[in-house]
């Protein structure tokens, strides 16, 4: 799917799209966690606006809904005094029988800036990169099972604020890792910030064995997968995107799964806990945890919109 | 509900959050009127803008859908230059199975600055204000059948505007009493303002036989009610709201409680007809009283944006 | 439907609501095409807003679903500073019987500047700007089959933009013009900026007999149509407005009235193909036409939102 070029940097390597972590060379991985810490202290400080967008249009394009991630691009875009169109996609031309190429071309005739897409299928993103004006700037917020490279962005830097130095860490991502975005955009961002340890853990319909040829290593036992680990990435259990042959029970999945605070007493004592949302109390994670002092799960919201302020400033910085 | 320090006052005695109108003291209420006024004068002379609120994020949080109240809180957010985002909360993570609590946690954690809440429970509001972070503020745009804070004062800030004095007023709520948060903001707000005569007039199956504990005159017989009265106060039969048994047909209902012209003389003089909107013409009030010279019904809904601005402006200047 | 007075202007002869373009003088139109050519010349440069609609609530009342052109009044609106609800009206008051009158009035009590309409009732934009209050505007944003004059604006000003003299040419619309409030909105401004060949092509099912009253020349044969024409308007099969006896299959109706390269070369050489989307690739128009140079599609968009801009910005600026 992906050309020889990058599609995502200039001839110069600079961002001018946003579509997967993967190919993502360290240094422009670096330049924007190094850009979302200018903003987190901004917006620490005081709730203020930054003019870096002013005047600019960007589209939500969100053919599969998620007010979450809607809200969190909505905020960040605002806050960089950008102007916001949200496209209810499902009830518009798409529905008339247009197709998607003709969908973004006449968008992109609207001289929008952005698009921040999100889609149910894997590569749309990339296909309406490809196809749109070369003005426009194209953000995939979440493909099919493919990539969420917001999100991924949004654990390095949650991983970098509390952990410093991503050379010496051992990560755990436990849970559906087969069917979440946000696991293949973490493996790939943690490989590439030189993570020496990254472990998958869940159960074998939910891991995908071709995981270790990326250098990570698959688990099957929660306990032996979190013990010693400085970072625990639970993952949801996706109920609504999986097949019934697949979906254990939720007792049983958080009798063998979920995190509760006694086993993650076997993670390192500073270890800390995360979670991309919504949480499944008592199927994935236990309240105790999730609530308790090693999580980082409110933070990591904190830093998803910084993230993604520094991922809009930087890209309406570069051009085609 | 309320616990022993009032939720809506910080230990200053200022407003932090606006949850209902039982408790709020005369001061506070007349400080919010007050204001209020400020921002009629500007919108009247023309359509400007106040930076009061600005680089602010106004979340509209509608678990329950209303187009005109939304709108009200959106244009009055906008008018004090606040960035508003609309979150159709019915399609979102609580659609995924997150808790209330969860799902305004992580909106706290996008740095919120206000939730404007909308909720079928009575009562959430409150569990909102209590568990958000100490910089969100948060306003009851109705809930369930208890409170509709904004309704009740901006028909005090109307009330005010034609009659000066409260203390000499009667004041007559007619309709469906029972099923009307707006009619419990309305008897709470008016005692405070030392309205001495408050009557509340509908048939026995509508009208909660406790409101005599709370001073009000009940009435079942419309004619006896509104005779002599200074402000006729006029609710909207709820037929989505009620159960079969309540319900009177709408013909049998008008000719026992519909608002005419020829009752309407019953009242003072320089009575003034109100109404919170949208009217059913026919239904509780005849077309004649709505569109004539006694009806205040629409300077209702625009003192109603300048009273949201002002609970918004006030809100933002305070701290918890 | 029309009063005796024009209701789309004031006694100086000024714009104040955009209603249809039937009816509006020749000075007025090319007072709105000049206009936007302001606006394109801003925008092509660089993204800019202009603060002429700044503290200004523009209301888009979507009585209809369409995602397309609120969008574009959207962006115009916000590249103008001015603040924009987007009412979804579906899903309001008017669900809970209130009349549209009475919606229209409530609104426009929240201080309206502007209401962009869209519904599809023909006239239902003419009873709004009847009952609204005076200080606010009216642009129809189409409705029903009668009118959508930004569309046959922007037209205008595509048509205007590549063949500069209207008095020289030869126009051509193709296809269902019985349900094209396009093609309506269209016609009456070939009319007045007076353009001598009006002709209306396709199957004697869509195409109204009594457009020969109106001067346009009526034809049943796509090559004989355009044979000679320097315009080319390709209307959209409005499958979803047709009943079934009218409705021709995709394959006969292009067959018969699709737009091909082929024959296309009957035109003028210089020829420009218009339409106002979204298209139906080989059902009214092939890709090689739609894709092709003669195709000035894309600019038609770009156009829409200058053309838009422009109505705005002159209505805002006008009193009734």
């Amino acid at each position: 799917m992906l050309s020889k070029r990058h599609p995502q940097l200039n001839k110069n390597g600079e961002l001018i799209h946003l579509l997967s972590i993967e190919g993502l060379p360290k240094a422009v991985i670096e330049h924007i966690l190094d850009t979302a810490s200018t903003f987190v202290s901004v917006s620490d400080r005081d709730v203020k606006k930054v003019p870096l967008l002013r005047g600019k249009s960007v589209f939500n394009l969100f053919f599969e809904n998620s007010t979450r991630t809607r809200t969190t691009f909505e905020i960040a875009a605002k806050r960089l005094s950008a102007d916001v169109l949200n496209l209810d996609i499902a009830r518009s031309s798409t529905a008339k029988g247009e197709t998607l190429l003709d969908t973004v071309a006449n968008l992109s005739a609207m001289h929008a800036d952005m698009f921040v897409v999100r889609h149910s299928e894997s590569g749309a993103p990339y296909l309406i990169a490809q196809h749109c004006a070369p003005h426009v700037h194209v953000v995939n917020a979440g493909d099919g099972r493919h990539s969420h490279p917001t999100q991924g962005l949004l654990d390095m830097y949650t991983i970098r604020h509390y952990k410093r130095d991503f050379t010496q860490l051992s990560v755990a991502i436990v849970g559906d890792i087969l069917h979440s975005r946000v696991a293949r955009s973490d493996i790939h961002a943690l490989s590439t910030l030189g993570v020496p340890d990254i472990r998958a853990v869940g159960p074998k319909t939910l891991v995908p064995g071709d995981l270790r040829e990326m250098g990570v290593r698959v688990c099957h036992d929660l306990e032996e997968g979190i013990r010693g680990c400085d970072v625990v990435i639970m993952l949801r259990l996706q109920n609504e995107r999986m097949s019934g042959a697949l979906l254990p029970s939720s007792g049983e999945y958080f009798q063998r799964y979920g995190l509760t605070e006694e086993r993650l007493q076997l993670a390192k004592p500073d270890a800390i806990v995360m979670h991309p949302g919504p949480i499944n109390r008592g199927v994935e994670i236990d309240s105790a945890v999730a609530d308790g002092p090693h999580s980082v799960i409110l933070p990591q919201v904190s830093f998803g919109i910084a993230v993604r302020m520094a991922v809009m400033a930087i890209l309406a910085g570069n051009e085609a």
